[in-house]
């Protein structure tokens, strides 16, 4: 896959509300050419949202932005209820006119718009809609041969940090000269790295193989280590089964397990989190009926807790499991990264271990 | 639901696999004009099938099968992967120029491929694909307020009989005087059933939702006890998703363990099947993280084995879990549903029962 090199809209939005434009241009590997947000416009993305680390400039309009030589508009936000505000089609229609390649995440699938697909067939782009899953056939078996590790993070819930302590383990991995492979599940962590499948809008028969095709995916692309962003929480009651299709899918060798430590119900529903030894006791126990794999260690999400509440909370999940804990985000990925790495290697499926 | 009168196209597969065909001959009230195998052509289905009990004579071809009048083509196998055998195209061409409307399960949409619609059109006949699920909302958890007894078949693989035996105890039951309700959540079960929703179809994010979908639809039919037929196996590699998001979406109260005896390996994979205990355990435990359900019985397929053998295996079963035990297809269902409809009973979601 070629490298991108992104214009980013983001129109009166990019300082508080474009987690997405963030998540790329914090962990993505693609150049990121201009930043569009008339109300920023002048300053550079490090100026107005510092922890970015980024010193494109930010334009006013798509136009202006073309001076910087994007080849890509990627759609920076991720509106309320998924629709491409009306104002923004003009800026859209731009850039697919200089034949930059547009790439969303919005539920409004872009290449179902009559105008957006005519103008692009016109100027010879491309709009690549991110959610949109391809074609992939029924799982296999075949990820059992592949060689490399492969780590699957999974969940007390979702939205705890499963994507983006894999990203954080990959950069230590690389610190080390270790190549991990981030596989993308979901459409910010395809937007990171370029490539992936939005497993959760895989049709069920298939998710198992969406699975297994991202994880061969990721071997032929020569990581030495796999490291797959998980889904959902295998008690969550509407997505654990999206969770289920990554564990038998990707066929892990080992887990690691991300807890956000202020969760004690599943998202929106009255479902207790559990605690962190039934959930090594569950996810340990369903992938063992397959191919076992065992939790290496745990990510903590302590956002928001002071910092010796965090310590505690760290002390605690070490106490209780006797595995290794950290919060990435807070403390960096190396402890984490150097406990766990030494335990990353392949495990045969459970038809191979019983003969 | 009008009644319709079948031709059943199985070229070749129809005596060992053709659970479709199978499932709508036995358990259906349409009516079967003739069944489409070359391999069989001359023999009754009783004579091919005996358990079918069922004499519509076999033919090698559709056109040979229009003699008998059918008014719909059934597709009546459901290949892995649900793709329309390619030399079959030009039998369901015949049925379509014969005005014949064509019923498929599969995976491939038939009224999206450009030749049979365009002749579908031509003279003036549909194509029903049975597989082609509705919009279904998010899983919300109103299921947990649904008043009957919710009763889940799960299983030790896929095509073992859980769509089967969940016919077999709502006949039962209403013998008994109970109304069971059938839930039908796949190709088969709708085509019998003239309603529910084909679950392995449905997008991921939404699987669980449907589930819940269906159980709120039969609590609405007004079923006394509500039967939902399972899907796949919990260690299936590539289907455990979908049988998951039925022990979550459908929020069931007990399960009923439906294991083919003759199974050691899950369908084409290498995956050993799980014994007994092993199932009651992992079935168990899963529903334990959201709304407990036990396990109140076991319905073996002893399809194949000599009367002993399938005594000492149904002996077996009883012995190793101490639950009633039996083949409902070969020794009717009433022994078994006399056996668990006294367990029958709602249960509490976690967050209730742990307050």
């Amino acid at each position: 896959l070629p490298k991108r090199r992104y214009a980013i809209l983001a129109p009166g939005q990019f300082a508080n509300n474009a987690k997405t434009a963030h998540g790329v241009i914090r962990y993505g590997n693609d150049d990121i050419a201009a930043v569009v947000d008339p109300a920023l416009a002048g300053k550079t993305v490090r100026e107005a949202v510092p922890y970015l680390n980024c010193d494109a400039p930010i334009v006013a309009s798509v136009k202006e932005a073309l001076r910087y030589q994007p080849d890509a508009l990627l759609i920076g936000t991720a509106p309320k209820g998924g629709a491409l505000p009306p104002a923004w089609r003009s800026e859209v229609l731009d850039a697919i006119a200089a034949r930059l390649e547009v790439v969303s995440g919005l539920h409004d699938i872009l290449g179902e718009d009559a105008e957006f697909t005519a103008a692009a067939q016109q100027s010879g782009t491309r709009i690549w809609d991110v959610r949109e899953p391809p074609e992939v056939p029924l799982f296999r078996g075949s990820v059992y041969g592949v060689e490399q590790p492969v780590l699957l993070s999974v969940g007390n819930d979702c939205a705890v940090g499963k994507m983006t302590v894999m990203l954080e383990l990959a950069r230590a991995a690389k610190a080390r000269g270790v190549r991990g492979e981030f596989v993308p599940t979901g459409q910010t962590g395809i937007m990171i790295a370029g490539w992936g499948i939005s497993v959760d809008r895989v049709i069920s028969d298939f998710a198992t193989g969406a699975g297994e095709q991202l994880v061969l995916e990721a071997a032929k692309r020569g990581g030495e280590i796999i490291l797959v962003e998980g889904q959902g929480g295998i008690n969550h009651p509407a997505y654990a089964p999206v969770t289920l299709a990554l564990m038998f899918g990707c066929a892990p060798d080992q887990l690691l397990l991300v807890c956000d430590v202020k969760r004690s119900r599943i998202e929106v529903y009255d479902t207790p989190v559990l605690s962190y030894r039934e959930l090594i006791r569950t996810y340990e126990a369903l992938c063992g009926t397959v191919k076992p794999a065992t939790v290496v260690g745990i990510a903590l999400n302590t956002h928001g807790l002071a910092e010796e509440a965090a310590r505690d909370e760290i002390e605690r999940a070490r106490r209780e499991t006797a595995l290794p804990a950290d919060d990435v985000v807070r403390n960096g990925p190396d402890y984490l990264w150097d406990a766990i790495a030494p335990q990353l290697h392949k495990t045969r499926p459970l038809a191979e271990v019983q003969g």
